[in-house]
């Protein structure tokens, strides 16, 4: 029996902040599925930064976003029809074609997951998903954490800077310390995720919040925000520090180039290594996250948190406002139950 | 006998490029060498970019210059007279007391140098000194270079840019670049050192002038020079290309924080890795180095050029013009024959 999917198509790319215009809900009719398909009706879509550089138009590491197509993007969802045994009715599945209600994939682009657990299926969005394999691959594998580290991470209250923030206790850094964008967030990183000590970067400078904060130096830092943020880092970096360079987001709805870090000789004195990554760069590390995080996250040594909004009419939305810093912890979307 | 040296004191901390007046040429009268010291006849002395940093007056990876006080550097010397019979009157011997006629030393701060070679001195503060260990480790341990690499080196008429240029040849590199301040520079580049390709800097962007020279893009950088250069090589660079940040001689007279790279995003989607070092961190490096490197100067695979300005009085005018880029390979002062 054919199925009614709605999807969500990118019809303009966005100049500056996103836009709801950009984005258009479109239906579309699905056929059964044929050999080696399945049908999923999705329960729980992300919205992660990095699809805001898709929707450019450019060619980095990855394809943009095709106009009139489409979006893609990490999702869970259930196997409502089949076309291969191994794939029941009802199986749990990740896949990466969210933005949508439905979608008929070939199973091999399936991932079962398990969600016999306490936490929903969309922690294989988040803490046990892409965001938390990037903190896990950037903190341990780019940015090498020691024991005794002072560690920073910037964005701390997103779906990476909170895992990253915990995983680096987890590992036995010195002192923790993130950054994050209103107070509200700073107490939740230091009150429920155990951060040494976090600041409100729209509250003042970040160099002299960061030097407050970590008054013995950085040896390790996660960046997610770029810009004036790894300026602070590169100010405040002890010799031989790492840094992860994860993300830019402060730069990311910048219409002109943002502006940059004026200290970078500091690199040398300092004998500083700054290293950038995809974690999609690193497949092979997935086994190792899942084997020393899931049991972390399942007794709750890892907090996981969530901001959810309801609706897929509500995706663009909820991604413009994942954009602003509107999210705590992993931003999710409920498409249905 | 006591010995009359004259030394060059910094009187004044430089205020953007040095000035001669801030060094005074001052006589000193030194004794006789007590047990395990020895008197040192200056014969040639070594003028570095790095030598600007320590005359600023700010701790970084080393102590700054005192004010009033003999300036430190690389020399080569024969010995006039010795309590170390280890030492012979006779012996030519590498130390750091340079900027001066004469010095007296700790027997252990000097170290023997084979002189019988077809090579005078002064190549112990070039090819087979510092600058020349500073190229291998830069190229070999901290950009990695593999062979094939397309190696792009910034300053590469200096000291350390010819040897980085001349070793990647030798170790593999699929195509070497190189930029520099003059037309006389590029074509020493590319005839005489045998760089791929070669472009003045000061004739037009560098972005456009690199990606020109290296069309399928550089795998290695390894930065002299800092700012509108580092800023190209970011664009040009080939996905996991690795930078060695070695120096940023466009900023060490710059009395404002410089211009800076406004693409740092790209070390991320590039998935970059940028290493600051400094080459007095590697000691254990330097055996490999004479093992590897001293037979490739002496059989002429690698060549050796030197800029000689005669006369202790002139060192600060050679350190002043150095920083101008007024020599072409080493820049050295020749104090005595």
């Amino acid at each position: 029996m054919p199925t009614t999917a709605r999807e969500f198509h990118l019809v303009a790319r966005p100049q500056g902040e996103p836009v709801e215009t950009d984005f258009a809900l479109v239906e579309r009719t699905l056929p059964d599925p044929g050999p080696g398909e399945v049908l999923i009706r999705n329960l729980v879509l992300s919205v992660d930064p990095y699809m805001r550089g898709k929707m450019a138009g450019v060619r980095t590491y990855t394809d943009p976003y095709e106009l009139n197509a489409p979006m893609e993007g990490g999702a869970v969802g259930v196997v409502e029809a089949s076309g291969d045994p191994d794939l029941p009715v009802g199986t749990t599945v990740l896949h990466s074609a969210g933005w949508r209600s439905h979608a008929l994939l070939p199973a091999a682009r399936t991932r079962p997951v398990d969600t016999s657990g306490p936490l929903g299926p969309s922690v294989y969005l988040g803490a046990l998903g892409m965001p938390g394999l990037t903190a896990y691959v950037g903190l341990l594998h780019k940015a090498g954490l020691r024991e005794g580290d002072t560690v920073f991470v910037s964005g701390a209250a997103g779906a990476v800077g909170g895992m990253v923030g915990q995983l680096a206790r987890l590992y036995g850094a010195g002192r923790v310390v993130g950054s994050a964008g209103s107070p509200e967030k700073v107490a939740y990183l230091v009150d429920e995720l155990g951060f040494d000590a976090a600041f409100d970067y729209r509250s003042g400078p970040v160099r002299r919040q960061l030097a407050e904060a970590a008054p013995d130096g950085i040896d390790v830092y996660f960046d997610n925000v770029g810009g004036e943020h790894l300026e602070a880092a590169i100010w405040c970096a002890n010799d031989f520090a790492r840094f992860a360079l994860c993300g830019s987001i402060s730069g990311y709805n910048a219409t002109s180039a943002p502006p940059a870090p004026r200290n970078l000789f500091q690199i040398v004195t300092k004998r500083l290594t700054l290293r950038g990554f995809i974690v999609s760069d690193d497949p092979h590390l997935a086994r190792d996250f899942h084997r020393d995080v899931a049991p972390a996250v399942a007794d709750g040594r890892i907090k996981v948190r969530e901001t959810v909004v309801d609706g897929l009419e509500n995706t663009p939305e909820a991604f413009i406002s994942m954009l602003r810093g509107g999210n705590t912890g992993k931003m999710v979307v409920r498409v249905s139950d």
